[in-house]
């Protein structure tokens, strides 16, 4: 038994027979965090996770069917955070997966530092407009701009939260790869593994994913691209396989 | 007429209907230099152009079609040095293609600062072994590895010659990403497209182009992506195009 709230939807995670809530008005997870979620490298038969920004938890969802460790996922809008609640209890995944509601800021004061094997985060893509563009709607503004988070808080948040030798993944959008690649040395993560995801063969990329790994040595590859539509404009198999499951 | 030594041989770069001198044993161009000269802006009409570590001057040669512009190939070794002066005088193109035999370093006090519109450089790949594992052949050892020429000295070098808003384009592995970027924004050149070269979909990516400009403003495009070959081990039509003019 779920409730929902307002304009809440119960909306299935295709490949992964799970169910997730979110909201047109408030929250609703894009194709970019389920990238991520199969990206990152996972430790399969135990380990500790944390997710950043988490929104309505969908990156801890996913991970779970990857690795049977403890994920924690971190959001600060509390709108958000009660629907990750809510579908992590609808999964029967309260055991392993746990939200917190706070800033990221907070978290290595709360969760110590060097405790976790892995961490990622889907951050705000958009450095904090004027006031007058930003979006009217707070939820969808504090989810896209950096309100709340900047870039560089999120990458030396997520170097305090990982161990020596753990991977620390980020997706964002291509034109701050400079800037991704710049903090994330600052912070003694060495980017190890770059894909970049293009809408579709002949259109310039619109995602990266990123992973390093703490004090890492500089190794870095640049992974097969992922291509999301085919020329008629549907969904390549490859991605029809991460949403849908089809082979 | 040509005269051609030992066993260099005259190929054609097909697509450009030009003639260039090659040997198997002293340096042969790749088809990084021929994307190179394809993905770098140039200007049309005139413009004053230069290509460090030029090798038997292939980019200079391909980027005569695309710019009536003056191109200057600085080559370090004498022998390729002289395959390009004589593959320039082959296609009549000495009016406005030049070379300079001589050390990269030098070229700063001798062509000047500031002197150009347009830098490309495909440099040596690789940073120097020990001696035991060097190419034994001294031509290709140069060529490959950085001998006489760094990275660091590349772009320091391009920086210098390159007017405050012109470009400067190189071509490298992509594991030696970090690097250029870093490298490039220590001598103000900032980069603004780079492109991936995929040998095939579902392989890492085998090449970067890489395109800045000098005091430019931060805003990175990842361009589409290039794959070399099809399923079926042939050429892509994309590829084709570049190398033999099908369209």
């Amino acid at each position: 038994m779920v409730f929902l709230k307002d304009d809440e939807r119960l909306d299935y995670l295709l490949a992964e027979d799970l169910r997730i809530i979110q909201s047109p008005s408030v929250f609703a997870f894009s194709l970019d965090a389920v990238l991520l979620a199969r990206f990152v490298y996972v430790p399969i038969q135990k380990g500790n996770l944390v997710d950043l920004c988490s929104g309505n938890g969908v990156i801890p969802l996913f991970l779970s069917v990857r690795t049977k460790g403890t994920i924690t996922g971190v959001e600060i809008q509390e709108r958000l955070y009660d629907m990750a609640v809510r579908s992590i209890e609808y999964n029967g995944l309260q055991d392993r997966l746990k939200m917190i509601h706070g800033d990221i800021k907070n978290m290595p004061k709360l969760l110590g530092h060097g405790n976790f094997d892995v961490v990622t985060c889907n951050p705000p893509y958009f450095v904090t407009p004027s006031t007058g563009e930003i979006n009217l709607n707070e939820h969808l503004a504090i989810a896209r701009h950096e309100i709340h988070c900047t870039l560089e808080d999120a990458i030396s948040v997520s170097s305090q939260l990982v161990r020596q030798g753990g991977k620390v993944a980020f997706v964002h959008r291509p034109g701050r790869l400079l800037d991704i690649i710049s903090l994330m040395r600052k912070y003694r993560l060495e980017p190890k593994r770059i894909q970049f995801v293009y809408p579709k063969i002949g259109k310039e990329a619109n995602t990266l994913l990123v992973e390093a790994i703490k004090d890492g040595s500089p190794d870095l590859k640049i992974l097969p691209p992922i291509i999301v539509y085919n020329e008629d404009n549907e969904y390549t198999p490859e991605i029809r396989g991460i949403l849908y499951g089809e082979k």
